[in-house]
């Protein structure tokens, strides 16, 4: 039986600060890396196995992944990274804090930028340090300059069905790290969420969501490893 | 021009501890944690940068990859992880301390064992923890049960040829982080060094060792990077 994992990042240094982080490539905190090792080490000590990795192109996510790896003795595992499980970029509003944007734009309008399905922010502003083509990381990828969920997902997905659905139905066992929006793209996808509810969707920081998928990849079962008895 | 640069782990603990390691897992110690962290510290200083990254199924190689490219802020880079780049399998000498080895053998055939170019050491008795056919990481792969030196390069050369300099040769920037007797194979290759010469040629722990080469991969230069002036 195909089995997924997916862990969003331990927490970062912005979220702790409350400041909209989408590509900017923050740093885990020491409680997020903490998390980190955490959720690694319920995964060995519930058994649970993987054949290969999925990871972001941001280091909140990889180390994430590293930190769990090393706590599962697991660091040989493969490891393949994609910018296409990066965050949402959340365009012009990255690097705000998110009090400051409520007082600057109100909070009708942060919140329809946050939690609508479709409405992206405004762009970043080009040859800001916010701007994804300025990253040599992102050299050949035709990057967002601003996203919204419905767009997020729209990238994901491509990346879900070329390498990550392959694995799953070739009977490896997966891990992802990735982020929230990432994540509720792949979780709106598994479980049949609607556009209405996804936006609302809360994927907790370093809590394994453990899959059991039918061999079409239809999802048996989803549950948090944490609330599920040894 | 294409650019090599070839990292030994940083001190493991059995490095500490004197013992006989070769295919088993032991982990860096904080030393060498740190020599990890300074070489990625010093490559970012110098301005040296790549495009891939290549090493064993080895904690302590893996860690130090992970260590020194974080300190490059190169997390993102992509890493293959590959047995063939693997420490040397000192057989049935695997956990023994030095001391107590030559207490056993004798000084003379331990360092036979050690220094020959094609002597190998007893195999690893079947089925001991220190069996590598007993770790799924090697499932599918013929495990060696003993290698001389000559053996390591024999099965390094191979993974060297198909993914490596390939790489090199479309113009990509390498980084290898591996171990003493793998990183001898390919400086043994590279550097033309005789059978003779090659097992006593020391390669010290977490300095990256700098190979400018030509686009047929001869070797131009090579030297270690801390001691070139800035």
């Amino acid at each position: 039986m195909p089995l997924l994992v997916l862990i969003r990042h331990g927490q970062s240094a912005w979220n702790l600060e409350n400041r909209f982080t989408g590509w900017w490539d923050v740093d885990v905190t020491e409680l997020g890396a903490a998390e980190a090792k955490a959720a690694g080490a319920l995964m060995a000590e519930r058994g649970l196995d993987f054949d290969r990795c999925f990871t972001s192109y941001q280091t909140r996510a990889i180390k994430t992944l590293n930190l769990a790896l090393e706590a599962m003795d697991r660091l040989w595992l493969p490891v393949e990274k994609h910018w296409r499980l990066n965050e949402r970029h959340y365009g012009g509003l990255t690097g705000l804090n998110k009090a400051e944007m409520i007082a600057k734009a109100g909070e009708e309008q942060v919140k329809i930028w946050r939690r609508s399905f479709d409405v992206p922010p405004p762009p970043v502003e080009p040859g800001s340090q916010y701007d994804p083509s300025m990253d040599r990381r992102y050299a050949g990828v035709d990057v967002p300059r601003t996203e919204s969920l419905k767009d997020t997902i729209a990238r994901v997905l491509p990346y879900w069905n070329k390498a990550i659905a392959p694995a799953l139905k070739g009977g490896e066992r997966v891990l992802i790290s990735a982020h929230g929006n990432s994540l509720r793209a792949l979780v709106k996808h598994l479980s049949n969420i609607s556009d209405a509810e996804i936006p609302s969707l809360e994927i907790p920081t370093g809590q394994p969501i453990v899959y059991e998928l039918d061999d079409d990849l239809n999802a048996l079962d989803r549950y948090y490893l944490s609330e599920r008895a040894a």
